[in-house]
């Protein structure tokens, strides 16, 4: 028993398993070329050439970070004969995406 | 025009600059040890001590983190004599941590 002990009790902190784990996420979004590439993919699911070109990022820097993104996933895939389209994995990431615009906007 | 031209203008696409700001707010995030002390400020403020204590960070590592997260004002304070509590900055904070997290566990 310290001082502590008592706030200790309430506080629910994060083990640092999990601390790694949510760092990697964060870590995910990091990143302004993935930030407008989840932007671009927010409302719509698109094929590599279509994200390069609205991103204005090379085929083979989209891809890259594509790869990074589905590995997370943050991004998953559909396949339609031999197109691969992409979209945002789930709503937590348009969710994630849509807070930390509105803190930097308006927080 | 180009075949594009059609999607571009549906698409909301983060500018450049919207990107890099957004990028700085999530990495600030992307640290374990900052997480770790974001989940001990979730529901009560706390000093220094208390918050080293607790994360089992030392007090100078602790300080250097509560600087960093204030900065970008993850992080407020409040002084009470010679006190300095610490509190996480607003809702937005609290909110992104969580949503992070329960992807984390259920994504």
């Amino acid at each position: 028993m310290n001082k502590y002990s008592d706030i200790i009790r309430e506080v629910d902190i994060l083990d640092e398993q999990h601390a790694q784990l949510l760092a990697e996420l964060f870590s995910a979004f990091s990143d302004p070329s993935r930030l407008r590439i989840i932007s671009a993919l927010k409302d719509l699911e698109m094929n590599v050439g279509t994200i390069s070109e609205i991103t204005g990022l090379s085929e083979s820097a989209t891809s890259h970070q594509l790869r990074g993104l589905r590995q997370l996933r943050l991004v998953r895939t559909r396949k339609e004969g031999r197109q691969v389209f992409y979209s945002l994995d789930d709503e937590h990431v348009k969710v994630l995406y849509d807070l930390g615009l509105n803190h930097i906007l308006h927080g």
